[in-house]
């Protein structure tokens, strides 16, 4: 394990920097046809600069597109006229204290932060105060910060001056290669389609490709972040639809998903060998302490795409026995039936919804792994340790795809609607058709997706991590049109919503959704969310 | 005016760095025996750390001394314990959000800021925001603070963390020669006052002597600054008497004074001449917006202490037409009946008392003035160039003096309660028989000071300023002992407060006092408190 460190460590990549400068300043308007509540405008003045700014007023830059990275400015202060007669002036006498927040949403800068009723950590909250003891100043931010918009709340001066803002900038990181990223898509892309899809929609999916691919390379950092503005690490279920999206776009230089998957294998979660659910980078890396049981899993598929991608067999022998270590623990959870059976205490995340019963996904992962696995073996001959354990002996991967099969065709399946069924209350949900159609154990993908998709009441995603498996399974289920029309509409409604770079949790329907209690805390730019591209720029054609 | 301000840049002394560390941890209680409000103690734990601490919970160091300086700390996150069963813990996966708060005295870590009532800017207030993304990390505040107690609220950290305190330190500044400085007094330099003074006012005496040197030698950076926690600039009003101060401690770097006489003389308030009230460092030299007519008539009488403490006559020679156009510029309120006649919209200072009349003391700081003027004058064969204008001619200044002299026994004095009034309501305030003691313009000042400290409703100072003069009448007027317990008795209660430097503005029968609306902008290091030291050096030998 040292030596997978040693190599990940090898392979930490060059950020790319440079400068950007705002675009425009910005007023924010309350407005309920917006779907985040808040309509901008951009208004005359300087676009880099401010006016004379008293305490308690502010001022909002855009700079035009979402960024990651370093903002800076120059404060001047302005002393502030004194009566008529006195010729003098005043001085720029005390530190300005100012309170600089970023958006990467226009949200993000209308709405006071406070009260917080979230439950993640409020000082994910980008804000910062700063008191500046000496103007003119050039005041550089320390941290990395995620926006697109950036204000700045002149909280207090002296009664003597006011002040300035000058020279808006932001010094700006991805180690993604932005010039040798692939042209974007047009309406000819969608050619094939031109009987089925308007102009409009085809308008839609060619902006949903360029977020997309700059969700992705904003993610691409030092690893491939989950989101740059929290949480800032590498989450294996993200890094999978990731590395996809990534693999979609061509780029020869494939060593940051090798360093991820490095990492992972690296720095386990415990001594039995789980995967960690999570990589922190800093102040050393380290795995984070959560075990996701279907993000294990999805070890081994992410594997073995990387090996499909770049034909690194060697990193794929090297790491086989530990991705097939996620799958023979996981075994603990299949029943003598064969049934996946939810364990107590152990997370299986699936997406975030309250409520989800996860058993039919969860078996959807176990044989979508199993078949991952045993494509492996085949490649790298080593079919002779694809073995699971199960009732007391073991099962060799092909046993285990056709006995977990057949066990959801008979306690999953309702052959009646053409659906899958999950639990014990036999909660109908899109993730439970959508995995098991990935894992090829539906009898029926077309008329199941079509059956989920007019059932009234069934359980949906919430974030594009779970849009994603259902859009794969239109895909796998050769249903393009249904999947080019459900990426137009989901991801669309995120641009239509104002986003540069798509969201970590997104409900068209409840914008203010957030799976941590309060949407303030959401990020606005996820790697999960990136995945468009991956199914416009590599699936179409299959 | 160019070669002034080259000349002072060449004398910008280097500052003396040191490290120090925290000597206990503390509690605070309120109690209302304490002048300021609450008492603190040290408690067990080892004294330059903390114990582990979750959000909205705070650890207060006391450095056992007053500092100016830079703060630094390192943080560690610390994982939470689980839940039994649960053997991995949990993670620092969020940033950390800390307020640090620096107090002078107790108070300022005991009390909430908000809501601020003070009409000096709310950027004073010595706190700072600090977001800490990365754990283990060395937290170094890059702005100069001045503090004996440090205070930590952990504002924010996620539900997985708690963090934990280490190695706090403080990078501390002064110009000031440390260990240069001669010994403490002890009850021996009273031995010729063993009648008068009991063994408890000598402690007193020799406690207030070293705080009074510990003011000065914080205060002294790259100029005398009124006071490092807050305007930290220099004011010529301060500067006077800082001078005294640290001519008394018999040292011979003497080169802080000249540069900050030339700095004034440098950097004049407008074209007509006028010495600013005080002078700005950053981010260039220049003089503040604020001209006082007794501080700059206090240049020359600076000038000439300076001159006379260490030889340097050819300072004198280059700025003796300078501190001649402040007195000639003051005679524009001198009446034709040699009375000072208080103008109009001109900033008269003497000390931050509500309702003064300054119409006595001005009299008095002009007549001393013109005696320093003359005297500097004399020294250097000037005394052809030493006129004033009045009445559409001019005056000598010893024609001056008489006359004002003159002027004010007949116009201010009281015979029948030998004590001076002022103004058109013949107000009886100490400040009036200081300046006119102080101008030797007082037929009777034995008489006077006793009269005063016995009249009822007298108009008192509420600064060690105007204290300060009040010592020095006291001393001028041959009332060693008088003066001697007024010291004690005055400077006295600020150590009784808690003093390790002397407050800027205090009144022990009203702690709560502020010049400026809310005593948490106070500054409890001030320049001009530093003076007993003086006193207590340098004019018992008289």
């Amino acid at each position: 394990m040292a030596a997978w460190l040693e190599s990940a460590q090898t392979l930490v990549p060059t950020l790319n920097t440079r400068s950007v400068v705002s675009i425009a300043r910005v007023v924010l308007e309350k407005d309920s046809h917006e779907p985040l509540g808040w309509r901008y405008d951009h208004i005359a003045g300087d676009p880099s600069s401010s006016d004379i700014l008293s305490p308690r007023s502010s001022i909002i830059w855009d700079f035009g597109d979402h960024y990651v990275g370093h903002f800076s400015v120059t404060v001047h202060g302005i002393p502030r006229p004194k009566p008529p007669g006195d010729i003098h002036g005043s001085h720029v006498d005390a530190p300005a204290r100012l309170r600089i927040t970023f958006g990467e949403v226009a949200r993000d800068v209308a709405e006071d932060f406070h009260p917080y009723t979230g439950w993640l950590s409020e000082s994910w909250l980008p804000q910062e105060i700063v008191n500046v003891d000496f103007m003119p100043y050039r005041l550089e931010i320390p941290r990395r910060h995620a926006f697109r918009f950036v204000r700045i709340d002149v909280v207090a001066t002296s009664d003597n001056f006011n002040v300035k803002f000058e020279n808006v900038r932001a010094d700006v990181v991805t180690s993604a290669n932005l010039e040798l990223l692939p042209p974007p898509l047009t309406r000819d892309t969608f050619r094939s389609f031109s009987e089925e899809l308007t102009h409009e929609e085809m308008d839609i999916l060619v902006a949903v490709d360029k977020v997309s691919i700059r969700t992705l390379t904003e993610c691409m950092q030092t690893v491939f972040e989950d989101g740059p503005r929290r949480d800032r690490r590498l989450w294996l279920g993200d890094l999978r639809v990731q590395a996809l999206t990534y693999f979609s776009l061509g780029l020869a230089d494939t060593s940051l998903i090798k360093r991820c998957i490095l990492l992972h294998a690296a720095l386990p979660y415990d001594d039995t060998g789980r995967v960690a659910a999570c990589i922190f980078e800093h102040p050393m890396p380290h795995a984070g302490n959560n075990f996701i049981v279907d993000y294990s899993l999805l070890f081994g598929v992410t594997l073995l795409e990387y090996v499909q991608a770049t034909g690194d067999d060697a990193l794929g022998r090297d790491l086989f026995a530990l991705a097939l270590k996620q799958l023979e623990l996981a075994f603990a959870y299949v029943d003598r039936d064969c049934l996946f059976s939810i364990p107590d205490g152990v997370w299986l995340f699936i997406d975030w919804v309250d409520g989800l019963d996860k058993q039919a996904s969860m078996q959807g992962v176990v044989i979508l792994a199993c078949k991952a696995l045993s494509a492996l073996a085949d490649r790298l001959g080593l079919s002779s340790q694809a073995f699971v354990p199960h009732n007391n002996g073991t099962l060799s991967l092909s046993a285990a795809i056709d006995l977990m099969t057949e066990a959801a065709y008979r306690s999953l399946w309702d052959p009646v609607r053409s659906i899958f069924v999950s639990g014990p209350d036999r909660q109908v949900s899109w993730a439970s058709q959508a995995w098991l159609i990935l894992a090829d154990a539906c009898p029926d993908p077309q008329a199941c997706m079509k059956a989920i998709s007019v059932t009234n009441g069934a359980v949906a995603p919430k974030t594009p991590y779970g849009h994603h498996y259902v859009v794969d399974a239109y895909l796998h289920a050769g249903l393009k049109v249904d999947a080019l029309r459900y990426i137009a509409r989901y991801w669309g409604s995120m641009i239509t919503a104002g986003a540069d770079t798509f969201f970590e949790a997104w409900d068209p329907s409840d914008p203010q959704f957030s799976p941590y209690g309060d949407a303030h805390v959401n990020s606005y730019c996820h790697g999960w969310s990136c995945t468009p591209a991956y199914f416009l720029r590599s699936r179409l054609k299959e």
